[in-house]
């Protein structure tokens, strides 16, 4: 049997690739944490240098004479010569590298460097456009942008649409014949769901959770509320920084940051819950395995999993806040002492389309990703003009969710992923969604009263059981063979679907 | 003339392996300062392989190409061919330049690697020994780098002493035989000196400094001190670490730290005009030589003559705390107030023969740095078992401070130098105070009522004289050249012996 150890070379390179990237990542983290305002340029000059030499690195005579030797090129699986086979951690490997390589092997150096300082470059501008709501200013960067995914899109190469090039580096082989349907299906749940929610007499009051909530005391409890997930302090960190982001270097420093607004309590602790999903994935990864994609994480909508499933599966639940309230009302006992644990459970659950996807509830959250993803697949299959976005937006936003923002800045500038050329990226945060659901399910029929050990606080059981049937696996099976492995099912909206019916149908008694 | 411009080539190198450094440094400093504990060991294989790229891309054919072509191996300087001679940066850049590469390309890659190994390693066991109070445990260790340290030096090469070769890393251009006359008449002077502070009469009362100072206080008392001494927060930031440091990614983002003792206020104070003043000297380099020698500090000697210049010659006068003695009052209204300016300023120049080099006051700390040179060079140049190395310490201590440390963690393991291999650092602390007893004299020439000046608070005047006469030259004149276009001089010990006496002869009324 041929094991990892043949791919000695192969794994030390990699590893030194991930040295670099690692690296990045920790320049990145500080550039939203600690970096001093005048910093900023020469962060920008470093993190390309890094960028380019692990692209480079990776790209590379050695490693094409690696993979040469040990991948199939047209099946892109290990090559079975000789008597002997490969174990399955090497073939796995070999299928991942394989998959890195020819993608970006694809991509010429010079398209990577333009597209890279282009991305740069539109950030900055989108940044003065949705603060001065001017959507005209950014309109000739997101042009530029948009035909360059398009352009990336033919050089890695596409069946049937080119979005699907570009989603593939987000979420592997997920495709816009997959996904369309799916999102249908969802949608056609959804909007009956909705409406009756919004026709229900039930009115939900959650004004006290904008009464005035120290900061310093929000942020003790999210860290109380991350050590109860099994989140390990002595391997990560809880800072501050304007957009919750999580980041890692290694399996043993795995870095989550939050915000706080004094009088939006949701917001810093669902930050935190959220991020800290994600958190637990990259310290559950094999630290054995770093640098390699046996040691990475598998795809944005699995990693979105993880959070969604603790912020919402878990930390949107009654049987969650059975623990946590009495706790939260000790923190701030001035705040809730008239509140009652199901009054709370409501108001962090009540549904309000609104404008802004980060702060949608459940119901509303999926059907802002619907509108971006019909917006980028018109913007890359059908190249409608990009002037034409702002009355795109408004459009949908109508359609789906009855309201119609008054300003670009709160419509179609509130994303900072166009900017960065992150198109292809948002389908990733429904599939989480879904993902979550069908793992969240699975985890109750396979751990035994998992709702009595979440309201007694020992959450750890669940964080136990993510970790044996996800984290630890890393990149070892596709997504789809991840999801048949733990759920015995496939990527379905059903189960989210009977969730949110279960979950609305009893906070707005739904007939 | 030939200018930059024709070395574009090396200088977008040079740029690059300065990006490594950077991120380098900035991985250095987040592991002193944010990092959780169990980070560590995935940190120093990030830093080995960073460390790694950054030399093999200066020791690299392209460099020896280039090299070859533009400088005179034999002088070391830049080629004068053709009828166009290079203009003085260019000549400067090449000097530098050759001189880096030079020294990189005598040492063995197989040397570097195992050298940092050793390190890494040893600064680990040193951290135990300390802590245990157990020198046997370093040992073994210490007999390593010694022995690499001098086979560094045969490396390297030398032409009078092995001790050269390893101090000329940390100060180009310093021998023994420059610096051992001149610690003899450093020495010559201090001692008679010391003998009359402590046979003197006077007794300083310094016990009000240990009373209880508010950590956060202390904090906001040091960044008004650094904001005014125009250290720019919008290009750095003051943190905590267990040791003081500075580093610098870019003159556009410049990090000092500090630590706090509740009841020692002298530690956090001096730490930061200490650091500060470092934080100047990176702060000045010029922005657009980044990556190049023209924009990197000059020695670690010089270096410390800017922090020393700070904390000691500004730090610890009279004039300066007539502008701040105030607000220190004002910042610590109940431990302060029975206190004048003059018995502040006595206790912070307090002369008290001590164990411990970083606690030293000006009188006593160069002698412990006289024991540290002279106990190098007899491991380097003479073979000196290093199993002799605490009765050679005790021994020392008791000529030079007449006090001998009961422990070794109080004695020969305080210092954290060996342990990383840094021998033939330790003479440029001395180097340090001598280079900014010289500048300080000659900005009390130059800049009309200096004093006045600081008394007032209008510390900038200062560092925009520095800033002007040092820091933005970066590498572009050697140490001597330098310090005699700023003096008219050369290196002497005469204006630091001056100025003690002066100073101590005050304040202990010496006839």
């Amino acid at each position: 049997m041929k094991t990892l150890k043949t791919l000695a070379p192969l794994i030390a390179r990699l590893t030194e690739i991930q040295h670099l990237k690692s690296a990045a990542s920790l320049l990145s983290w500080d550039q939203e944490t600690y970096m001093p305002a005048g910093g900023g340029e020469a962060r920008a000059d470093q993190l390309a240098t890094l960028e380019g030499l692990a692209h480079d690195k990776l790209v590379s005579p050695d490693v094409k004479g690696w993979l040469g030797q040990w991948v199939d090129p047209t099946s892109g699986l290990a090559r079975e010569t000789g008597a002997e086979p490969w174990d399955e951690p090497s073939r796995a490997l070999l299928r991942e590298v394989w998959r890195d390589y020819s993608r970006a092997n694809k991509l010429p150096s010079e398209f990577v460097t333009r597209l890279a300082r282009e991305a740069s470059l539109s950030q900055q501008v989108w940044v003065e456009a949705r603060a001065q709501n001017d959507f005209k200013k950014f309109l000739p960067n997101l042009r530029t942008l948009v035909a360059l995914k398009r352009e990336e899109a033919g050089y890695v190469g596409y069946q049937a649409s080119p979005y699907d090039a570009l989603m593939d580096s987000y979420e592997p082989g997920m495709t816009v014949a997959h996904i369309t349907p799916l999102f249908a299906a969802l949608k056609a749940g959804l909007l009956p769901l909705l409406r009756r929610v919004l026709d229900s007499p039930i009115r939900i009051d959650d004004s006290f959770l904008h009464r005035t909530y120290e900061a310093d005391r929000q942020m003790e409890f999210g860290k109380l509320v991350l050590t109860a997930m099994g989140y390990d302090f002595t391997r990560g960190r809880l800072d501050l920084s304007a957009h919750p982001f999580t980041t890692s270097f290694h399996p043993t420093d795995v870095r989550v940051t939050t915000r706080v607004f004094e009088t939006d309590l949701p917001s810093c602790l669902f930050s935190c819950i959220h991020e800290g999903g994600h958190g637990l994935y990259d310290q559950g990864l094999e630290p054995e395995r770093y640098g390699t994609p046996l040691g990475d994480s598998l795809s944005l909508g699995i990693h979105e999993s993880q959070s969604r499933l603790w912020e919402n599966s878990v930390g949107r639940s009654l049987s969650f806040w059975r623990c946590f309230y009495p706790m939260l009302q000790q923190v701030f006992p001035h705040q809730l002492p008239g509140v009652s644990l199901e009054q709370f459970h409501a108001a962090i659950n009540r549904v309000q389309p609104s404008l802004i996807r980060v702060e949608a509830d459940e119901l509303t959250y999926n059907l802002h990703i619907m509108i971006r993803y019909e917006i980028e697949r018109a913007l890359i299959e059908d190249g409608m003009d990009v002037a034409d976005l702002p009355g795109a937006w408004n459009e949908k936003m109508r359609t789906y969710l009855g309201i119609v923002p008054e300003t670009d800045s709160t419509g179609v500038l509130q994303d900072v992923h166009w900017s960065m050329g992150a198109i292809g990226y948002f389908p990733t945060y429904t599939l989480g969604n879904l993902y979550a659901a069908q793992f969240y399910d699975q985890a109750r029929l396979e751990i035994l009263n998992l709702e009595d050990h979440i309201a007694a606080g020992q959450l750890t059981v669940l964080t136990k059981w993510l970790n044996q049937k996800i984290h630890r696996w890393g990149r070892t099976f596709t997504v789809e063979h991840l999801v048949r492995r733990v759920t015995g099912g496939s990527l379905s909206p059903q189960p989210f679907l009977d969730y949110v019916e279960q979950k609305y149908g009893q906070l707005y008694r739904l007939g």
